[in-house]
């Protein structure tokens, strides 16, 4: 059996690459495993060597202390990887199988799953929705690692049909784990169409995703607003305009210079519950409201990013509990719909596979994909947390192009 | 030119019937018409003798002084009327027709007219959405009026085919204007469907069609909760299950009780932003946040209840914009998808229409529809807001069955 | 082992019940198994003591000779039972649970199951779409037996909440297995909502769900058209208008006659290849081109009636290889939309158990289900074929209410 | 009153370019004008000059004697131009607004409109639907003229917000009349979408229109399949996969080629009745079945060709009456979906105008377009009718860029 090291949650602002134990095809009590999963059987499982495995945004939330993750938590929920080893009861995956694996653990087998929810799967958490190597998400081990394991594989993988092929393009398909369908997501739950004006709240790599995602669904100009500088210069270098926060001039006056009214067809909101004013101000709201005040009436809000039930770093006791003050007035005098919540990365990966393959749509490119090997987590984790405009993909295996 | 008298708003907690101006085809100046309205021609519309005019639960909004409406306003926007006179633009409609008309006015010419959204016309108001006898929803006159002018019939009006077969189910057909369809766009919006099980917040009338157009939609089970006993009952009369809201028991304990697990499919906000909590005090988003824990996950809010931007009766600071303390962090944790705004009625009347005509539907039995003369509107306001299971629809020409 | 019969295909006009082997959870070669499939394990799979099982009309089909069926087919693919064995990947479902089968076959991982599209599996057949107990849909033996196998337990089976409660509502949770939500997707498929009007050609059993489906879908009128005197009489037990095909009236005069126009909104085809025109000859394509007549501009067609590729029996060239001859010129110039093909019962099948059990909708009173003890077989299939307007329920070990 | 020219049709293989009367707001008799539409009064058209006016393969079908079309009809349905003259009614545009005229004429009152239904219109002709100089379509007077008069303006146009920039785009923008809405329905009911594999059937100007929305809407590969070389070459020149139909290789052995498999997701038929089989042969119903054949199980059609219900020049019987030899029982063992009719424009025209409007689809250059003058017109009509792979775009007013 090889070692085995992954990337682990030692405690607000630090993470540690750790020798962890070589995954089985049972999931083994440890931090953050719910009783209803420790000692789990997964006969339906694979065991993969790590071929990517990205670093996200919402890792860094656990990493700044912002959630109630156990400290000990293996990290990582963007997972590309080659099959080594499968379960019994897995028919339709073999060895040597190149996959992305949905963020979303799902069983395959319940009503959400059948209904395409996988996002909010009831059978693999004590709560609706799993998710490798994160908080409160069923303590599924996670995939920043050399091997990994993964649960009911003939649900949940996604092949790439030609080895060869998908490692020309590997690191377009490992946004396929997560970021890309979650922008996606994002896009058309925020009702984006062939010449839709769009406004994207963040430009850190989901919203990046975002913006892509909704210039591909057709929009006719896309908005990133953001306070980093590097960032908003990525977003541009794809065709995107950008409205600098900072600046003194509101976003509806921004908006209104960018299209001649002050309004978009869409928004979509890719911070969440971090979300900063002016200046740095904790204003977990802003976005939210921001969003209602410039998107048009009878449009739509797409919100990916995330808002938490317990946000013990928050600074009133309001936000603690994840109790917004939101404008609800607002939204409603304009008729707006939200959709809130995880992406069901399986809705979309196949088309969008497909998509990258035949050179449809630039992913990595738009998000700055930036290899970095397993060893230099703790550096990427900084960097990214420092406002780099880079996605971070783990090389465990040292399988990627630089 | 017959006399005219309608419902006037006076000040909080009080309407008078007076003696109003005879409609013509112009909107002419006057309490709550902005600029762009006051002398509008309307060679597009029609003069209505009204036969039936509801007093609905937003008209209480206003009443009780929960809004800016100003002084002197005209009230009444669920009208059902005949065609006593027609401008020389109306083509497809005649003197004789006996039309609903959609609370909703609405130009057809504009975008959002042509994808539907006929509750945010951007044409006949200073901001997107019109409505009869409302404050800022673009001045024009109210119909709990013996006459009243309707513009853009061709494409506002909905024609009752035959006049008798009409008259015999008249009190369901008057439930077309506004309180039907805004009930079913909220089951709608709620995902509501073939074995739905369903939480409706709020027995009033708008509730009661909610919970009876949830039914008609194919729920299995509807849940209507209300602190109103008089309201649970009726209710009850149709087939509804019941929460008491102030029993001990939390809501999703008598879910529980009810459905075996404390979670429903779907939930629909018939309350709004003057939502109370158990003893009776004000708390505006109790509604929203209890129904997002009764939800289950990636189930949908359908949210007919009027959230306002000004509430200058609201007792802090943030009520009174319309600002409220939502768990945003709950419903994301859930997926939930939220719909907010005014029912788009075109959308649904002449389906519904075609639902009552067959006897498919029994609406008015549901909201227990009571007719009153005009002149008796002021005793229907108050009897309404010291909350009587009664659906009251105005009489002014005396045409109604008692 | 107990023994075990079931209902096989000797030849046109002749089914037998005979001893069959009894279920294990492999798929043994026999008559009508593809190679794939002959020798398939099914450790996913459970054994079923069946406790309901219809007589279907698409076995009418295979029974008058009109497909290519193998002699010796064991027949029977509406399934209700109760499980007695389960395979060792059977994760959510145990012995002892009652449950209904979809009479689609499906694994629950190809990506047509993923997509909700479980009527054409990739994986169950050795082409899209495997069914039990049917030609060329994978060789599954049929469920008109005293005992059967059935895979991909988890993904395929819908268990009833409560035994007692079920039992008690048998015959109308019989029709989840195909009939209902096959009627319910024709009326979703020709898209049928609140205030429809609505053409259901064929009064068969599948014909008269559809009917009930179309109400419980909030149609305002459902016309059923057929030449079966008794079959008509049992469309209007539920208050069906109908249509006599013998009668020298024109369809669309008889429409006219009922609605006051000759067309409807949506238009099922309940009939499929072996339609017939007056006096009994075969016309293939008469309700398809009839349904194009009646049906208004920018309607809709479902079709769930079976049309075959190959049927040896059909009087001409075309209709052997499934050609007809279509107007499609016709329903190009008032812009049709047509659905063929089986439907995925697992969209619909949940949502319509949880209405039957709560009472609100009456589906085996809609089409007269009538138990039949199962060595009555042969008389069941001969009724039905000489049109008694009831729908069999094979009872194979006593447990249903007569 | 200036003077007016147009192209008229004169006979099979026959349009001229005569003068013709200077349009009012009245639609005067004429040919091919219903007894309902003689002498209608227009106060809510305007008078266009027209800016470009594009011939269309459906008015091919015309001029080849193939449809019940009178002699002396003035053709072209594809408008772009500016308003010189506006009716009392017109309400929301001016003297002097630039605009695309949707080839569907829609009344924006009735059912069908309020539906979004505008290429089924109740109001403007004798059956459903009306358009511009073509037969059966309600008379209204063809556009490639100097002048045209367009009814129910405020509905009916789409105004390009700033001329300038509208001028510099004029021939992409010329596209939205018709043929781009057209192509683009075709891939949407055809369902489309990220990452879709594609077949269309025709390389004309409606075929590589609908290549062109194909990857617009996200399709990973678009094969388009023709006899024509030239056309064929148009379409790799913007990235679509070819099939040579003159090949011995089967259709779907050409795009197994191509693909790795032989089905696609979606295909589109952009040919219509007049299709041929190789050799050139009339084989009206070879492009349904062969579409049939090559998409996959649950994949769709969409029907953007056309299909008469009278064809005078058919070789058989069947066909002059629009019935075809359709392999329904192919199409429902696959269970396919079929979308027929014509483009509601309106449902499509606005976005796509943005996108061009913002550089993000190029549709003049995807088909072609190539400016002549109107009296040139006849020219064009024989070098489309010859296979030239270009889309002609007639010039009254020497205003477009050559």
């Amino acid at each position: 059996m090889p070692n085995n090291k992954g990337v682990v949650y030692i405690g607000p602002g630090k993470v540690e690459v750790q020798e962890i134990a070589y995954p089985t095809l049972e999931l083994r009590s440890g931090p953050g495993v719910p009783p209803m999963n420790a000692g789990r059987q997964c006969p339906h499982g694979v065991i993969l060597k790590v071929v990517a495995s990205n670093i996200c945004g919402s890792d860094q939330h656990m990493v700044r202390g912002r959630t109630t993750a156990p400290q000990g938590l293996g990290l990582g929920h963007e997972i590309t990887g080659e099959i080594i080893e499968k379960g019994r009861d897995v028919e339709f995956f073999n060895v040597g199988d190149l996959v992305s694996v949905p963020f979303n653990v799902a069983c395959g087998r319940c009503r959400m799953c059948k209904e395409g929810n996988t996002h909010v799967c009831l059978n693999v958490n004590s709560q609706p929705g799993g998710a490798y190597g994160y908080v409160d998400m069923g303590g599924w081990p996670g995939g920043q690692a050399d091997y990994v394991m993964t649960p009911y594989a003939d649900w949940n993988l996604l092949k790439f049909p030609d080895k060869d092929q998908a490692m020309e393009k590997i690191l377009d398909l490992a946004m396929l784990a997560d970021i890309f369908p979650t922008g996606y997501h994002g896009a058309v739950t925020a009702g984006v169409g062939a010449g839709s004006t769009v406004y994207v709240a963040g430009a850190g790599p989901v919203g990046l995703a975002a913006a892509a995602a909704a210039y591909f669904l057709g929009a006719a100009v896309v908005i990133v607003g953001d306070f980093n500088q590097q960032r908003l210069a990525q977003a541009r270098s794809f065709g995107c305009e950008t409205v600098d926060l900072n600046q003194d001039a509101t976003l509806s006056a921004q908006i209104e210079q960018i299209l001649g009214i002050p309004e978009v067809d869409a928004a979509i909101d890719a911070v969440g519950f971090e979300a900063k004013g002016q200046g740095g101000s904790a204003q977990p709201a802003i976005v939210l409201n921001s969003m209602m005040e410039i998107t048009r009436a009878a449009g739509k809000l797409g919100i990916p990013g995330l808002y938490v039930t317990g946000d013990p770093g928050a600074e009133d006791e309001d936000a603690r509990v994840g109790s917004l003050k939101v404008r609800m007035g607002l939204g409603w005098a304009k008729g707006h719909g939200f959709t809130t919540g995880q992406c069901p990365v399986m809705k979309y990966h196949r088309g969008l596979m497909e998509a990258i393959l035949r050179d449809r749509v630039q992913i990595a490119k738009a998000v700055n994909a930036t290899v970095l090997p397993l060893d230099e987590a703790p550096e990427g984790y900084a960097d990214f947390d420092r406002g780099e405009a880079k996605k971070f993909v783990l090389d465990p295996h040292g399988m990627l192009t630089r």
